[in-house]
């Protein structure tokens, strides 16, 4: 099938599956497409004309954007965000806007889980995650903030990459947490994931994903957040089982002390920084947010700049004391998500085994796989030394390999 | 003066000299900015209803924004820049827009030079340092990418204050350069620059600002990117000997020899980066960009994704070198620009002077008080470490104090 054909396929999947799965919020009518798919192959990027999903939280000028708020309906941006003139450039053809929880935040997108109908897809990057999963699109571009990607990633069974901070350009996105806002991406599997995000990014990423000397994992069995659940223990042994099988080294780790203080210092910066983010919206239009959101934004008010600035001091030390972390591995392996996706549609589930490392700024990487106690997707999360994006994928790619085996 | 009959007043100035001058693109009627003002005093910030200008590369939800270009002409953004969010909570009053250089490029702007009459404010926030200069109003925010802030601050004769990159929120700027776009401000002198960043940032920037040991101060005389000229070695040698008759140290440095890999990978960041941000103008709107942008565009698409890795590397060893540049002293003193304004309209300058510290991430304070060989302004620029804003802005005061004795 050549790129033309496969952007016309994909319109139609999603023309007669999307209703179903609730993944697409906007897509491109098929002349629209055409034109992107020719302006995409015309850039010579490695993409060659993929068709890519893109998280309603970031402008597009020829689809509307309505960041999952009602405020915003209809809203037409004037420009690309930057990383859809990234995506562009690198061959990728932008054929719909992925549905995303109002804001990036906490209120539940109308989005199915495919991998485990009945459940959340998780969130922000609901939809992203959804599209993926059910093979609407071989790459979709969502954003992190506490756990946007790799929770959802998780609950769908898909991987989800989220390199260091501003690794991909931010630009157009709708901001929550300027600190913290992280463009990530998700595919069905690791060798994808790296062609796609060497493309966009301009960096070698996916040099030396096969071959030369397997990375040491360290996996840690304790954590300063909350205790593991029955299901992310299932996963994480699971998946160090695999890696011994495969001959790979695994060693026990101890936390370092510190990581419960950045832990602790998310939810400063993210709160400080979105009452700033989002003060129109609460200024003028409190009585169309969500609940959740209004509840959060009146809370967070009471964040005093001396909070936020210990907090961003706790992040920059924290980052400064990465080597005591990554002391004798090469990257740490912990479960993606608290469980399995939750049941029903109420709640996207938690950020609390991702948001340490969003603060942190380090390269993540969601890993499929395996499963929890009750057989729904419950996946492992590789966490690399900042600027190691190219040794977290390749540590996914060996953690996939192990996984399949 | 109460805050309401501030801002009164404030319009009333640029009603009757920025015909003139040629600072502002678009400013608030009196309604509206009286209803901005209650906002801001409402939100309790210490800034208690000051008029800022705020570049028009930032988006405005009550003004027009057209990044200087015609291909945005009227352009009325849905949303207010984050930046726009952060200084409203601080309790600042946005009067108006003020001129930026085409996308905040090399594209002149029409803005004379209150200091320097004939001669260029500089760019690309050309409006915001000419603004201040006059007096207009007592702060205004720009962004500096190459040298956008320093460079125009050292032209008019004002103080301009480059935060780390990310200290200010940049969502809600139109990007050219992700890695390298960064916030900053312009006013008339340090202990208000202190005060207002310190409000708008959150962080305690302006603490310490008087009072305890002086900072020790390094000082070059031979640079990577050019030669000094004569007017910069005449402001720098009248920083030294104003600092030394102060009773603070000034030790004499040289530069480490990473620095002028550095300088020259910001050629190549900015070039990859800015055919990206700037994707879609260059496809459709090609013949309305300014020649100056267009060739660039074109020449820039050349730089490889090699190219582009390799240049941020080159910052991010740079980054983790920093502690040779500052060995022995605290912050380091240059000249803020290549010379005194250049005479006319038709260049804002050259920005070799800034660009190596902009790609570094580190904290730049332009320092007015100092002339060059024709009497025209060409101030000193503090470069502080990563992470230590305050210390830049007390050596900043403590220079300013020297100067002024």
């Amino acid at each position: 099938m050549n790129p033309q054909e496969e952007v016309e396929r994909t319109l139609a999947d999603i023309a007669a599956r999307d209703a179903e799965l609730g993944a697409f919020v906007a897509v491109s009518d098929a002349a629209q497409a055409q034109r992107e798919c020719e302006r995409a192959l015309a850039s010579g990027g490695a993409l060659q004309g993929l068709p890519v999903g893109v998280k309603d939280i970031f402008d597009t000028a020829a689809l509307p954007t309505s960041y999952g708020s009602p405020l915003f309906a209809g809203h037409q941006p004037r420009s690309d965000a930057a990383i859809v003139q990234a995506i562009r450039r690198a061959g990728g053809t932008v054929v719909g806007k992925t549905s995303t929880t109002e804001f990036a935040f906490l209120h539940p997108t109308p989005t199915h889980n495919p991998r485990a109908p009945g459940h959340t897809p998780g969130g922000s990057s609901a939809g992203s995650a959804a599209a993926v999963a059910a093979g609407l699109v071989p790459l979709a571009v969502g954003t992190q903030t506490g756990g946007s990607v790799i929770r959802p990633a998780s609950y769908c069974g898909v991987v989800g990459f989220k390199p260091g901070y501003g690794a991909l350009p931010t630009p157009g996105l709708k901001p929550f947490s300027w600190s913290l806002d992280t463009v990530g991406l998700f595919t069905a599997g690791v060798e994808t994931m790296a062609t796609c995000a060497q493309a966009i990014s301009g960096r070698p990423w996916a040099q030396g994903l096969r071959g030369g000397t397997a990375p040491v994992f360290g996996v840690a069995w304790s954590y300063p957040w909350e205790a593991m659940s029955a299901s992310g223990r299932q996963a994480l042994e699971r998946a160090v089982a695999a890696l011994r099988a495969a001959g790979a080294t695994v060693r026990e780790v101890t936390l370092p002390p510190w990581l419960g203080g950045v832990f602790k210092a998310h939810d400063e910066v993210q709160g400080w920084e979105a009452t700033r983010a989002l003060a129109d919206e609460y200024a003028f239009e409190r009585d169309r947010l969500s609940p959740v959101l209004r509840d959060y934004l009146t809370q967070a008010r009471g964040i005093t700049d001396a909070a936020y600035s210990l907090a961003l001091d706790a992040a920059a030390a924290g980052r400064d004391a990465l080597g005591q972390l990554f002391d004798g591995i090469d990257v740490l392996l912990t479960p993606s998500a608290p469980d399995e996706p939750p049941q029903g549609y109420a709640s996207t589930g938690s950020s609390s085994w991702n948001r340490a490392w969003t603060l942190l700024h380090v390269p993540c990487l969601g890993v499929p796989g395996t499963t929890g106690v009750n057989g729904l997707p419950m996946g492992v999360q590789v966490v690399a030394p900042l600027r190691e994006e190219a040794l977290c994928l390749k540590a996914g790619w060996v953690l996939e390999q192990a996984l399949r085996a």
